[in-house]
């Protein structure tokens, strides 16, 4: 399996497509996932091109890992959630629709089951607001 | 929220429990899921004392990444799967029923969905077997 630089991930870690950003380090970028589970719904990405954890290098994954952590914490307190579901998909049969190694982040409360992956998009705006309201928490 | 030394995967740790070792290093442990959503089902946990990924060090998280990194692989080659689904729950809402941090690696097959989580026990030698099989991958 190779590494496709057409794929939309790549083209928002190269400025060609935007993105609501709530986190970037030298290694990794985060931003709302616009077809989202559940409000709040972030993806975390290297910004080395690896198409998923059977390619990347180890220690890519491990700032990746870090930038999770960091990002979920974030998440966490800015939508004062409950609990957090992480998700990583290998390949088509594992789930993974964009071929750049990705890190779903979803802020969960009681008794709210995730949305099902309907390919819905969200409203732009209440992606803006969520993306500030994280970044908001990121920073305090 | 803090540790709870008593939880089934610090018994594990321990050995006060037994567990279908696929996998250890000096930081982490993997075993067989006993209560797989799929066959190849495994378990990725650090050593260290951490509820989840709210309370892990960086450093720790870093080490169960590559480690989830490597079983993945032995996993994917020892079942011939066409992907893999990559989980971590954090807090009951978030879907975590053990309070020891733990990510969930599932091989995965075309057109094959994950069982529902039943709770339902697998055969003890299926699980060895299972054990074996991808024990033998990562040695190869």
């Amino acid at each position: 399996m190779t590494y496709d630089d057409n794929n939309v991930f790549a083209k928002i870690l190269r400025g060609e497509l935007p993105c609501h950003k709530v986190y970037e380090t030298e290694h990794v970028l985060a931003f709302m996932d616009i077809m989202p589970r559940g409000d709040g719904h972030v993806l975390v990405i290297p910004k080395a091109k690896s198409r998923n954890i059977l390619d990347v290098k180890p220690d890519d994954l491990a700032e990746l890992s870090k930038a999770v952590q960091v990002v979920a914490r974030g998440v966490k307190d800015a939508f004062s959630a409950d609990g957090l579901t992480i998700q990583q998909f290998n390949e088509s049969a594992g789930g993974q629709v964009v071929f750049h190694l990705h890190v779903h982040v979803i802020p969960r409360f009681e008794g709210v089951p995730l949305k099902p992956h309907t390919g819905q998009m969200e409203a732009n705006d209440k992606l803006a607001e969520f993306a500030e309201k994280i970044r908001a928490a990121l920073q305090a």
